[in-house]
């Protein structure tokens, strides 16, 4: 378990400060992560990122011949959009930005929009989904990236140090990512920094076989066995899963998850070899230690990255960073240039009209209820979710409230209109809250704000329309529909009944909570029912999130203040 | 716990073997651990070790700026004499030979002998005790050595790779050593490779501080608070504990043990840098990660290296190991000369004369019956070995027994006398049975062999002889005297009964034995009412440990072959 904590809200920050003040030579810290230290040439930069938790990705690759920055999330949470967008600025080497992460939903959801505003200011910014985990999906492009991260981002890299145009890194980096594949087994979760019970548990003696490195729950359990056995497992499921024209020089990476140490990895490393060896392969500088962890999770993956002509060279190549380092680097120059350190320089209040100040007003008034109600939740959701997930959205959205009410509060005070109030607070929403539905939120408040705009007075018929701009928002953003178990099963009946209702906003909005109050009910009673059947830490797949019974406490509570 | 397992007793040599398969650009493996693979020119050799189960220690730091090669014992326990005397030859560079190990008796041993061979061969070889954990005595040097080990060999080797000769070498060790000092906690422990239950436990939300790194009882137990009090706790008790004309400069180790993540380390570490530097420190070259391990335990320990100007350009000299690397050491030329990988080139048979060999018959017969024996009271010796120590008493008795055993028939077949035999035997005894108890078995056959000789039949006197040769031999590797609970409890006695005697040698040896078993049976009590009245998993310091018991056990085993 996690034990060495000040304040768990802190931790991750602390974390980064900490690796930071450890790295001097290596990295420098900026809002949202971190960058090289050393003075890099023109090149398009690669960024990688996602939740913290799992040292040494992503900060433990930056540095000269790898990475130019790394984004630090929360613990197992996707950073903000805008922690991406600042370490993006701060990487940017004139020539591109490309961002590479594991495919997961608020990996997605975050950097996609930070891209978005990068290219709005002219910086050719792509997204680069790694998909290594076998495990995971039949469609090698649908997968998960778990320990593939360390090689996909490494030959990436590679190929922008020697200079290459984005258009050609971004074709290594698909060659590569087709060629990298991982397979793992967990045999026990990781606590939280402040939790007492881990994420997950597995059976004594038995192992969850394709399992994620948060704990999404893999293929089957099975019984543990020799060390050899473990070997013929991940190396037979790799070579089963062999990609087209896979020659036969692989790269092999042993990774331990956290708490299966080396002496272990070494000993399955010895029965690995064997099993290549006798497969045909040829065996190219093999890899065994951490180098994707998981906390302190017991569990272990192998990944093959089968070599051709331009992986290989570009694996090879020079690199030196904290965690990761090969061939010689010559001496670097430290950069010197002041780097932002907060969320301000992200934020440009822009003052509405008198008309829009007071609508402004009362979005601050529904907020302060609203954060009000989620901490008044903020258990309940937690057991909720941890039915089907990792037990933190009561914590997530008490988190998202304060900050997007906190943060309304500044930029009200700065004479902003309703749309730049609500946009700042739906960006604090998302950074502070983490997570797929923290991002969703985020998105929900701007696009509400959006329709809202920063002149014209609020009326009935603006309101009705700016609550379908954020279900939109929220869908396209989330790709959910009705029926999928998510927040939208209470959003979208929401929206409809207001829009339908012939009823004065309050009273129509009392109506529309009531259609959201029924999709909230049921899935309080389905997860009731799933989470007293799971066998103990066992995570149900088809558990509806709570994002439904979350959204309906909100929009309870605004209409508590537009009855007033 | 440890769980990726083929063999438990092959898993320190798979462990090894997997270590070398996986980083043959740095290290060959040989009989008892590994060497450099790069070709190195004359200077002094640096060779490292001890138990395994502590990677990167010992096998992690061999490499051209580093160590010239690392013995690897088995997990927790002392590599053997001939294992260490093997890497040493193989890492002897033709300038003298040092042998660096942490302050525990079984390596004291063991390394001991080894040294004391190669010097019989002409080759100057020292060993140097690396003692810098602040909570395991007073004196400086009577301390055991910790994570204080990667400092205080870094530095050490360094002079090595500059060409400096074996006494200025030895200089450099006495003051790194002098000037390294640690304080760790602990929080779980390990679980060994076949076993259930951890080593030790420390009850949910303490730390067992000053604790060992394999468990050796701590100062005392006290609450877990936050990463800042434990921070606090830490730099304090070293601040305290300065080495004279400390200066301020100083290199920071945050060493975590094994599962006590890299996240939690760098929380740590934000909070102790803070503390250093508000106490006037300057911190140069901060370390921050898993460089002493014990498998899966959790904790952590703070070294810190006050520098001189003779140690910080050594500290930060340019070395390449698999576990640790810095600067930039050119391109090196690997050394292909063949390796032994087995212990055979250790032993080599002397013919014994007819008188002598039907000798070693009779102890080939005698050692048949003490490993039978050995074999049947195993668990027994476990379940009182594990009151005061890890539990494998038992298990390494047998093993030691069996091994002596293999050996003595290997060479009474090729016509070895009593006293080959039994050196043999007594070499094969230490190696495979490892710990403390199997250098001091070791010990004794082969100066109860020494005794007998090779030419002369053996007589009742003869015989009477070498039992005090045996104690003698005993006495003065481990130190131990009557009343410290050890073997030499039962020993003693047996050995002034058998010379007190005036009886025939079968009838004397059935006295000697009665003698012997008081103490067993004392040893037997008083374990049976600390092993009832210990908290779990906690050991207790006075306990007696077995070694009485098993010791009757042999000697009545002996006596039932003198008496047919």
């Amino acid at each position: 378990m996690t034990r060495l904590v000040d304040n768990p809200d802190d931790f991750p920050s602390q974390a980064v400060a900490g690796f930071a003040s450890a790295f001097p030579g290596h990295v420098r810290p900026v809002f949202g992560g971190v960058v090289r230290a050393a003075r890099t040439h023109r090149k398009v930069a690669l960024v990688v990122g996602g939740g913290s938790g799992h040292y040494p990705a992503f900060a433990g690759w930056v540095g000269p011949g790898f990475a130019d920055g790394a984004v630090c999330g929360n613990i197992f949470s996707s950073p903000s959009a805008s922690q991406a967008y600042s370490v993006c600025k701060a990487a940017d080497r004139g020539a591109g930005v490309l961002i590479g992460f594991g495919n997961y939903a608020g990996d997605v959801l975050h950097f996609g929009q930070a891209a978005e505003r990068l290219r709005s200011e002219g910086i050719d910014a792509r997204c680069l989904l790694v998909t290594d985990d076998i495990a995971s999906a039949q469609d090698h492009l649908a997968r998960r990236g778990i320990a593939g991260d360390l090689p996909v981002f490494k030959v990436t890299a590679a190929a922008c140090e020697e200079g290459r145009d984005i258009d050609e890194v971004v074709r290594v980096f698909n060659r590569v990512n087709d060629r990298t594949r991982s397979f793992g087994v967990a045999f026990a979760g990781c606590t939280l920094p402040g939790g007492d019970e881990p994420l997950f548990r597995v059976k004594p003696h038995h192992m969850g076989v394709g399992m994620g490195i948060h704990g999404e729950p893999g293929i089957h359990d099975e019984a543990l066995g020799t060390a050899d056995e473990v070997a013929a497992m991940l190396v037979d499921g790799l070579l089963a899963d062999r990609p087209e024209n896979a020659g036969t020089r692989v790269v092999p990476i042993v990774n331990g998850l956290g708490s299966t140490k080396y002496e272990e990895l070494f000993v399955l490393w010895n029965d690995m070899c064997c099993r290549l060896e006798a497969a045909g392969l040829t065996i190219v500088d093999p890899q065994v230690g951490e180098f994707v962890t998981s906390l302190d999770m017991a569990g272990v993956s192998l990944t093959l990255v089968w070599l051709d002509d331009v992986i290989e060279p570009l694996w090879l190549a020079a690199c030196d960073t904290p965690a990761f380092r090969r061939g010689v680097i010559g001496q670097v120059e430290l950069d010197t240039t002041a780097l932002p350190q907060t969320a301000e320089h992200v934020s440009v209040v822009h003052p509405g009209s008198r008309a829009s100040q007071e609508t402004a007003d009362a979005i601050v008034t529904a907020l302060e209820a609203v954060a009000v109600r989620l901490a008044e939740c903020s258990s309940e959701l937690g057991r909720l979710d941890s039915v089907a997930g990792d037990g933190d959205h009561g914590i997530g959205m008490t988190r998202g409230s304060q900050a997007a009410l906190a943060e309304a509060r500044r930029v009200r005070e700065d004479g902003a209109g309703a749309a730049t109030t609500l946009n700042a607070a739906g960006s604090a929403w998302s950074e502070h809250a983490g997570g797929t539905s923290g991002a969703l939120w985020g998105a929900a408040l701007t696009a509400f704000g959006a329709a809202l705009g920063d002149d014209d007075p609020a009326d009935d018929h603006i309101i009705r329309h700016a609550t379908r701009a954020a279900l939109d928002a929220v869908t396209s953003l989330g790709g959910a529909k009705v029926g999928d178990k998510t927040m939208i099963d209470a959003m979208d009946p929401f929206v409809t009944t207001l829009e339908s209702s012939s009823d004065q906003l309050p009273q129509a909005w009392e109506s529309a909570c009531h259609s959201a109050g029924v999709a909230a009910q049921a899935t309080s009673e389905m997860t009731a029912r799933v989470g007293r059947a799971r066998p103990l830490g066992k995570k149900s797949l088809g558990t509806p999130d709570p994002g439904a019974v979350s959204f309906h406490e909100v929009v309870v509570a605004v209409g508590s203040v537009l009855s007033k």
